[in-house]
């Protein structure tokens, strides 16, 4: 692919769906150009922060791709909660957990096993990951399991979910410090030069102010899309019936974590399991441990706190998708059937949430 | 034991129980002679597979193998299906999957661990194993989550029923594709000459028209005895107070699997466990992933579709057998007190349906 | 410390514990001192035991170990049980449990991490531990199960938990033969020189005669500081609005456990971090395979049988501790990050707890 093509897809999809949004073309349009928008635009963001970390020394790198990894779907979350559609928030949040553990694993050690017999990756890191799927599940379950039987106030359900919420963040703060300070070497020693095989290493190298320059551009850009395309969402469900549930989890999840997808594939397929699987699994955790959290503080400080309680079937989903990575990963080996499983999965959960 | 004692007890329990039932004999009477005849004939099933088998070439062996390993149980089901006693298949489903996995696998392990200290079989089937057997988990227990938390139609469920049956049954199609074909080698190193340790190896080796025969003739004989013995099942739970549940989860299952405890248990008792295991927990796989579909799909052509909503105890049964195993399978390592503690879990699932 | 010193702070903080509950003090001054009393008592209890292990030989004084190992929650619980106070007993088993698996080896974890980077212990007897652990949530799940699901009888509840007391008494006792008798070198071997590693190590080796001495004086100690603990619980929640089961749960079951805490941090500091997992995972098992069917056929020889049946967030918080206990320690290898992950769930589940 020649290098201008990607820059000026990313404008042409950005301006088209603007267009559509202030002339107010059709809903089921605006909907399906902003979605292509967000795609490129989540593309660039991600290579504005990985010129930005270059330049910020690997420390503060590895912080800033750790945080605006998850960049579009938090943005695009923040506009839900700003109007209060706490529902479509959760599924969301649902849908990109289960997304990266199931469609992006799955899709990634499928078609690297289509082309390798075997994947290997190490087994140290996939138990760590594992214990902090299982701490992930624990967090979002154990107050809904309180909330349904027994007759909790609203404002202690409330309470609860900010001090949850505090204790994810302050988990997420440490796990920061764990893999990138105290035990860095230990982990990139792990997964065989890490630095080289991270998805970032076709990033571009700009120069440092251009660097910050395109990460404040990328991140405007990623909020005016985000915007447009939640306004879209409530007529498309009234138009095709789908459900908030269905829409949430499964389209707005899709389209969120497009960039994640195509990166974990191609690493997959270029034999570097390892990174792929840190991808999909890695951002999953952050949205478990870092995104939902601060949403819920941002909907306290908005004025309407946005509780942690989860729906039965949104647990059942994320509890899922955890089991069947957590089992696929932990010998730390993967062929095309694993990956087909996980598509499996996926696809029994889709169909579940459709028909409901 | 002498050659010609098999075939003859083999006919003395079919024609007697054929009395029993045309003469209509005391149904207990009926019950005690069809469970005898069952026994002997799903032995015969069994040897008249391999045979078929050995002439039909490795590949097409193993797919027979795979799909008459379970014949016994499927015709049963068959039989209880077009009597529309839906409660009673899924008993009987749900009390072959936790009876292989706990009573077959919990004696074999003992069994065995009482003649060698230790006993090991490769670790990488066994993760394999366990991956599937939490997929099959979640194919049950999903639908049933939705079913259970949300106003679905009974039209719905059905479609999410036949929905998920034909996934299944893609999926266990790509499984033998994976263990047979792409994977075969990688398989068969892993557990030490599969070929030899089979419980096949003492199978007879007929002729190859002769083989053809007995098998259809066998197919014929398990199909009689299977109508028979379900005849006499409901005037049992009558009689003696017996729950379907407990009927079906533990009566019916312990006679249709003869013959593989006594096919797993001899192999441990040879040290051979990693082909132990693969009885126990192949044939509960085959149970999950597909005898339950084609029963689902033969209502459907029978006109009156079941469903593939299990009850919450079956569920809960289902699970408990699936993690106890996999967490002591999955360190490619037994001993008595292994098994021990998965007869243990057998007990009281036994006790708890008795008691309901 | 000196030698003296721990003997004169037993003496002195039993007879004010006793002097408070005889002269009727204030109730919650009597609850402090009897708190800090059972502490004492419980070390005691401990040294006494050891002491008579010694003598005793290495198989008896094993058996001795495991059963006087939670003398203290056994007492406390028995008062609670003759007392009626059924909900109580269970909140502070359930208490005991995720305290052990939680907090005793989080902070064992947590503290040795920090000052070793990475601790090792055997996988072999770690994945044991985890089946056990498994089977005693299955124990424990499947009766609430039935009984929550169906219409079960309050006397077949009781038949069912005293049945399945019976089962966990003799896998309990099947256990004992296995890891001291059958399997005895196979274990020693694998927790490297097991003998020198357990928290026995500093335990003072009376003579014969003054060791049994000992024992029944710390056996009667602890009985009677149990019983004032106990009364003045009621109170405790009455006055501070505490319910039942954050009392039962988090405060009588971390006094309860003082003395494991210690020796297990002490022990993980020292890098002996096999001996610590063995101190916090079997005394969280002893309470779930031992104290509590004994407590139930406790209970039915005083008259008034207490089911197995714990509430739903009890069984939820048992199952919590289990998983993510049983994945950070499968690999064999902790880090102070994992033991960080325990306490966070530790601490998700006491906010819970509290505000529930």
């Amino acid at each position: 692919m020649k290098k201008w093509i990607s820059p000026a897809l990313l404008a042409i999809t950005f301006i088209l769906s603007a267009v559509a949004h202030y002339a107010n073309w059709d809903h089921t349009l605006q909907f399906i150009l902003s979605s292509i928008a967000v795609v490129f635009v989540a593309g660039f963001l991600g290579r504005a922060t990985e010129s930005v970390a270059h330049y910020a020394g690997q420390r503060l790198g590895g912080f800033l791709n750790a945080t605006f990894g998850n960049a579009a779907e938090l943005i695009i979350a923040f506009f839900l909660v700003k109007e209060g559609l706490f529902d479509m928030v959760k599924a969301s949040l649902t849908g990109s957990i289960i997304g990266n553990l199931l469609l992006v694993l799955g899709l990634s050690i499928f078609a690297g096993g289509l082309k390798f017999k075997v994947q290997n990756f190490n087994v140290t890191l996939a138990g760590l990951n594992g214990s902090l799927m299982i701490v992930a599940i624990i967090a979002l379950f154990v107050p809904a399991m309180f909330f349904n039987t027994h007759s909790i106030t609203d404002e202690d359900t409330k309470l609860l979910s900010l001090i949850v919420a505090g204790i994810l963040i302050v988990s997420y703060m440490a796990w920061l410090s764990f893999s990138m300070i105290t035990h860095k070497k230990y982990l990139e020693d792990v997964t065989d030069k890490k630095d080289e095989v991270l998805p970032n290493e076709h990033a571009p190298v700009w120069s440092r102010n251009r660097s910050i320059l395109y990460l404040i551009l990328a991140t405007v850009m990623v909020a005016f899309v985000s915007e447009w395309l939640v306004g879209t969402l409530e007529t498309l469900t009234e138009r095709f019936g789908f459900s908030e549930l269905f829409v949430g989890a499964f389209l707005v999840a899709i389209i969120g974590n497009a960039a994640e997808h195509s990166a974990a594939i191609l690493l997959a397929m270029k034999n570097k399991m390892g990174a792929a699987v840190e991808i999909a699994v890695g951002s999953s955790l952050q949205i478990a441990l870092f995104v939902a959290p601060v949403l819920i503080f941002a909907s306290y400080f908005m004025g309407n706190t946005m509780d942690i309680v989860f729906t039965t079937i949104e647990l059942v989903a994320i509890a899922v998708a955890v089991f069947i990575a957590k089992s696929i990963t932990q010998d730390g080996a993967t062929n095309w059937y694993e990956g087909l499983l996980l598509l499996v999965v996926y696809l029994i959960l889709g169909v579940s949430f459709y028909l409901v």
